[in-house]
C-alpha cells in the first residue's frame, strides 16, 4: 500500500507504495483510511522531535472500518483517539490512559500512523462518525478534542474574562470551543489580519494592557508563558497548550506572590467534539486535501489545514 | 519608643531608641507588641528584596490592644493578618483582598512593622488569639495560615500521595498542616539529621523514586521546581511554596504533554491557624527570644525560630 515513512536514521520521510498492509491485532480494528490531516506534531518529527520513532506518520484519520474484533464497527465511518494505554499502569488504573507510561501513539510513538492507505487500531480507541459529519470536517475531531481539554480540566466560567494568545490553527479552535461557555474572550495576536477571521466569536486585539482571569497560551512560542504572566490576574490561571522545543527562563517567585496557576494541557475528550461538530457549533475552514505522492507540497501548503486524500 | 528600622539608602538595619509612637488612623489600632518573630522575608529585605521600602521591620506578632475603634478590642491578646487592602480594586472586589493592588504590608510595603514596642495596624486584620495558645506559640499563627493556603487552594484528598521538598522551617509547618489531611505524605530532604523531626507525622527520605499525586515545593530555592518535576505524576500537581530571587531555565513542554499543574500559593486564611494551634493539633518548636537590641544575635540565630521579646 502507498505509506509514507519516516526514518529516524535519514530525519526525513520517504513516501512508499510497497509497505505492506498491516494485520490487525485480536483487539484491534483494520482501518482503511478516508482522509488524514497534517498536524505541528508531524511536522515537529521530521525536525527531529521524536528520534526514537521510526514508521508510518500521521494520527490525525477518518477512515472505514474494514476488520474488527467488534462487528458492529465494520463499515462505519471512525476516527481514532491516539493514545493506545496498558491498561495495567497506575494512569491507566486511575482514569488516565492518555498518561499510560507505556503508551503507543499513533503515527508518533511505537505505532505506525494514517499516512497510509490503510492502518490497525486498538477497537477500543474508535469512534463512530455522525452520517451528518463530512469525513473533510469530521477530521477535526481529534484537535477539536485538545481544544475542549481545557475546558475538561479548567473550569471556565460563563462570567469569567478570558485570553487566548495566538492568532494561528491551535488558538483558532480553542477560541471557538472556549466561546461556547459564553465567557467574555478577547484573542491576542500579532496579525490583524489573522484576527479577522475570529471576529465573529471573540474580540480581539494585537496590544493589550487589560488583565485576564484565565489565559491560555496557543502561541506556540517559548515566550508564551511569559506574555501569559503579563496579562493574568492575580490569583488566576495560566492554561498552557502550545508544545515547542526549547526551555524558558521563569521567575518563578512570582507565581507564588501572585498565586498563579499553570496548568498543562493536551489531548481531550472525542465524543463531545464530535457532539460539537455534528451540531455545527464548531465551525473550521475547509482542509486542503492532496494525494499522499504530493506530501511535500501538503507538508508545505499554507492552508489553515492540510491533509491526504485516500479515496 | 524601641524600634528596628530599615533604611533603603544603607541596605541595612538600624536599632533606634527614640523612634515616635505611630498614632492610629480612624479605622486603626494601636498594638503594644509582646512578641514579634523573624522570617525569612525579613532577611530578604536585609539583602535588598524590597529597594523601596523604608521603616519597622516585622510582619509576624502577637500584641496587646491599647486602642482601636472597635472598643470591645482593647485588652485583647491579638494576631494580625498583613495585607491591608484598598477595598476598591478589582482584587478587593472580588474576594481577593490578599492581592490587592494598592496594599499595603506591614513592615515590607508602605508600612511600619513589628519590630517595634507599638505598632497600628487596620482593625479589621486583627484576630483575638484564645487564652489557651500562650503569645510563644500564637506567634506561628501567621506562617501556619500561609501553610494552610495549600489546602485552601488544593484540594488534598485522604487519598492522595504529597511529597513536602525540603527540610527546614516552612517544610516542618507545612508537613505538619498536610499530614492532618491523612494523606499519605513523605518529605523529601537533603540532611538526615533535620528530617528526624518529622518522622512522627510523616514519612521521610533523602533520595526517591516514588512519584506522588502532589509535590508541594518548599525548598527555597529556584531548582526546587526541577526536583518537583521530577518526582511529580502525570496529571498531578506542583504548589510552589517557597519564594526567592532570581530565575530558573524550565522546559514548559514537559508540562503540556504530562498535563502537570503548577500552583503558587502566598498567605492564608488566619483562623483556621489559630484553631489548629489551640487544639494542639500543629505543635511547633519554642522560639528563641531576644531584646530587640540584640537583633543581630537574632538574625544570626540557628534556632528553629528566633524574635524579640517586649515584655
Amino acid at each position: 500500500m502507498k505509506a509514507l515513512y519516516y526514518d529516524n536514521q535519514e530525519k526525513s520521510a520517504r513516501y512508499l507504495e510497497d509497505y505492506e498492509i498491516p494485520t490487525p491485532k485480536p483487539c484491534e480494528s483494520l482501518i482503511k483510511i478516508l482522509v488524514s490531516a497534517i498536524c505541528n506534531t508531524d511536522k515537529e518529527i521530521l525536525k527531529g522531535y521524536k528520534p526514537d520513532f521510526c514508521g508510518v506518520l500521521g494520527h490525525e484519520f477518518v477512515g472505514s472500518v474494514i476488520d474488527s474484533n467488534n462487528k458492529e464497527l465494520i463499515g462505519k465511518r471512525v476516527v481514532g483517539e491516539i493514545n493506545e494505554s496498558c491498561g495495567e499502569c497506575i494512569y491507566c488504573k486511575t482514569g488516565r490512559e492518555h498518561h499510560c507510561i507505556n503508551r503507543k501513539v499513533i503515527g508518533i510513538t511505537d505505532k505506525d500512523g494514517c499516512f497510509a492507505e490503510y492502518m490497525t487500531i486498538d477497537t477500543k480507541l474508535l469512534h463512530i462518525v455522525p452520517d451528518e459529519i463530512p469525513s473533510e470536517v469530521a477530521i477535526y475531531t481529534e484537535p477539536l478534542a485538545a481544544a475542549l481539554e481545557i475546558i475538561e480540566q479548567a473550569h471556565i466560567k460563563p462570567s469569567d474574562t478570558v485570553a487566548v494568545l495566538g492568532d494561528g490553527r491551535l488558538s483558532y479552535m480553542i477560541s471557538q470551543a472556549v466561546s461556547l461557555t459564553g465567557a467574555d474572550l478577547t484573542v491576542v495576536g500579532r496579525h490583524e489580519e489573522k484576527l479577522e477571521q475570529f471576529k465573529s466569536f471573540s474580540k480581539t486585539t494585537t496590544n493589550t494592557t487589560d488583565t485576564f482571569e484565565i489565559v491560555i497560551d496557543a502561541t506556540g512560542s517559548p515566550t508564551g508563558i511569559l506574555l501569559a504572566q503579563k496579562l493574568v490576574r492575580k490569583k488566576g490561571l495560566i492554561v498552557i497548550k502550545s508544545t515547542y522545543a526549547g526551555t524558558v527562563e521563569i521567575d518563578m517567585s512570582y507565581f507564588v506572590v501572585n498565586e498563579i496557576t499553570i496548568m498543562g494541557s493536551r489531548c481531550g475528550p472525542f465524543k463531545p467534539a464530535l457532539q460539537l461538530l455534528k451540531r455545527g457549533l464548531v465551525t473550521l475552514p475547509p482542509i486542503d486535501l492532496y494525494e499522499l505522492k504530493d506530501y511535500k507540497k501538503a507538508l508545505e501548503s499554507r492552508s489553515f489545514k492540510s491533509g491526504f486524500r485516500f479515496i
